[in-house]
């Protein structure tokens, strides 16, 4: 059996970073959702560039799919090995080679915690900001094209890969983009392999754009009595040029839900958390710009959190809210849902969403970066209930569907993994025709985490 | 002859608005620059996305070779049609066809220039920041990932591109990209296009990311006595996260050809034109600040230009540095470098250039966008003259070299058309392969555009 040639020759190379054991591959079949399935073969821990290479080149010689994963938390089962073969986890190749503070870069192995890299630039005095809420690995965030809070300000994992390392299905390495901060030499490859979810390549070695760490940050929150008035007070803002440095809005059971678990007593309303990075001078007047600008739009219950210790509090409820929504319905299971739409059709999406969940059994919170035009309901489920997993798949499918009649997408930063490959040719039309070009180019024989992403021939 | 065959169909549906004039094909032979040949066999001038359509098609069925073209402002030849065939006018393609102010989006035509553009949003108070210096079409600095003088602020093309519809090798219209801020749904089509020279498709409808109207803007220009001082300010005001939306560098050379082209009097030093876009509060912190950073590394004959007539006047001064750069050697044509390089090695980069063109026969001003790392060396020849030619050409290949070694890139916004062919291998190595197969799975007969941006095999 070649895929046992394969696995004996890795256990011979890898030694103890080479497990079968059950448990290890039953772990590795479940994700952070409700979406499970596709157990492994064998999971492999490399620890150099080299030692993936190596073992892209047995699987390409014995035809053994390969499927990479970070820190497993990724929300729509992108790393299940549906057709068995190889796990590649990442987690032994977590170090920051390299920092460039003048030109604002770091060098990282794909396996670094956005924390830990963030820990260890603290006394560089830069930062690497897109944060998803889950401490995910880099390689993760960039294979899934990640972003978050702070993308209304610093942009997506798009915008912060530089340059890569990646390993190929037939296990040569390329190296895609450079250290320079721009470039019209060829193709954009290093943006085709970020969001490729590991079916065009491994990424082995990341460079990544950092900004400076902000001399002044203050943080708010504030309450509409409508979601288009939260929706508007957002669109003003930007259209004002004032730069937000996050948008973050909950809606009312997304409120309450807060409050409950953190002891929060903000009004059962619409709420916006707004956070601006800059100088002294420059934070100062973004902020009363901000309240001009919600006070317009008839905002309540408007509290600045400037010290750090009620930002941190501030924030913290936002991190939370994935907990605290759990808590409103013991021993549920969420289904996450993510799409983005044209931010002039925010409210109107949220607003249906939210009628929609309304008159269904389940219960489903609303949070949203709303400077993306990015929400997410989190659905409630029993998942054992097989008419409330249908009721809520049929809520993310009528959200997936509204995204794309209002000209959004079918998810803003979640990714396709499993759960979404349904909606690709909705979304893309014949061009997702042409990611299956692609894809057949330079993974013919379909190795790279196969059953993602591109149509199934 | 297919080819025959081919053209009378496309003068039949196409009537008035295809030529195969031998005046007009001479034209569509020559570029910007001393590059030059590659007639086509005819011109088309299609008005809607249907007619490209049709044009790919017949191509397409008749084994035609297929050259977009903008403007003719590429330096790099882009436009040329190396194998002949149909080169195909974009000009009449140039409708803003709408706005999304609270999207802050507009969708166009890829013959609109940028002037154009820009003329059409003044009254919407938003703007297209992305400033090549030509008055290029937008379709051409997408194709080209056009760049300039705003990027440190703003970003490149790849940075304005939200969602493109494009005509493909067999004729097939696909649509990349949504409306939506940003997506995690699959392959970045959209940055694979942006980029690619017209030799992956034809791009007939563009999405692009619009800015506010800056409330406030002030300009300066500071010199500095040497070229290592000059980017150390500059890499100090980033570091301060000081956000310069302009920052210009001109050297000692290209400070007296535009003295003497528009009668001003900077000190013939290194000098840096910066602009700072924001509210008024902002503009002034900004501009404070940037002055004290280029004060502690002993910059002189700092001057503000604040009111609208003085900064008009001082990137005018700028606008027209290529120009006066000719007019400093009558009858000479220019060899225009384009190299990028981390910023960190920006200085080096321009030094040895400096003294390499200081050593050899030709006159060489370097201008660059010192914000990105950019850098060009403008090289005045006769290009009748083979010596000079040669010297010109060595100087070129060694500014790309040295870009290469300090980690940077061989274009910084000129794209590679026929003048950078020959330093991909050397840029990409086996990534280059890697856009080959693209080009191959998208374009197995490769016709469009044939002969630039990958290996020929």
């Amino acid at each position: 059996m070649t895929l046992e040639t394969a696995l004996a020759e890795l256990e011979r190379k890898l030694g103890p970073r080479f497990t079968r054991a059950t448990a290890t591959l039953a772990q590795y079949g479940q994700s952070e959702t409700h979406i499970s399935g596709g157990l492994p073969d064998a999971v492999v821990f490399p620890r150099t560039s080299e030692e993936v290479a190596m073992i892209a080149q047995l699987c390409a010689k014995h035809g053994v799919p390969m499927v990479g994963r970070g820190a497993g938390t990724s929300l729509e089962g992108h790393a299940l090995a549906l057709n068995g073969g190889v796990a590649i986890d990442f987690t032994k190749m977590n170090q920051l080679l390299a920092v460039y503070p003048e030109d604002m870069l770091c060098v990282v192995q794909p396996g670094i915690t956005r924390e830990a890299l963030n820990a260890e630039l603290r006394a560089t005095g830069l930062f690497f900001p897109v944060d998803p809420g889950a401490n995910a690995t880099v390689g993760g965030m960039a294979a899934t094209r990640a972003s978050g809070t702070t993308t209304v300000r610093y942009g997506t994992m798009r915008d912060h890969v530089l340059a890569l390392e990646v390993v190929l299905a037939d296990g040569r390495t390329i190296r895609t983009g450079s250290a320079a901060p721009k470039s019209a030499a060829g193709y954009d490859l290093t943006a085709l392999f970020v969001g490729s979810e590991g079916t065009l390549g491994l990424m082995t070695e990341l460079t990544l754009r950092l900004h400076g760490q902000p001399e002044a940050i203050s943080a708010a929150v504030c309450g509409f009595d409508t979601i288009t008035h939260a929706v508007d007070c957002v669109i003003a803002t930007i259209q004002n040029g004032i730069p937000m440095a996050r948008i973050e809005f909950l809606d009312t059971t997304a409120v309450e839900a807060c409050n409950a678990y953190a002891g929060n007593t903000l009004a059962a309303q619409p709420q916006l958390l707004v956070e601006f990075h800059g100088s002294p001078v420059g934070v100062q007047e973004q902020t009363e710009r901000f309240a001009k600008i919600a006070a317009e739009m008839g905002s309540t219950g408007f509290t600045w959190a400037q010290a750090a210790e009620e930002r941190t509090k501030l924030w913290q409820m936002r991190y939370n809210a994935y907990p605290a929504v759990l808590a409103l319905r013991p021993g549920a299971t969420a289904l996450v849902t993510d799409v983005c739409v044209p931010i002039s059709k925010l409210a109107q999406a949220v607003e249906e969403t939210r009628a929609e969940i309304a008159q269904s059994p389940i219960m489903g919170p609303i949070l949203g970066h709303v400077g993306d035009g990015n929400f997410h309901a989190i659905l409630l489920v029993d998942k054992k209930n097989p008419v409330e997993m249908a009721a809520a798949k049929h809520l993310s499918a009528r959200m997936v569907e509204r995204a794309l009649r209002l000209g959004g997408t079918i998810t803003g930063e979640h990714g396709i993994g499993c759960g979404k490959l349904d909606y690709m040719a909705a979304e893309h039309g014949a061009a997702w025709d042409v990611m299956g070009q692609l894809k057949r180019a330079l993974d013919p024989a379909c190795l790279m985490n196969p059953g993602k992403m591109v149509r199934q021939t």
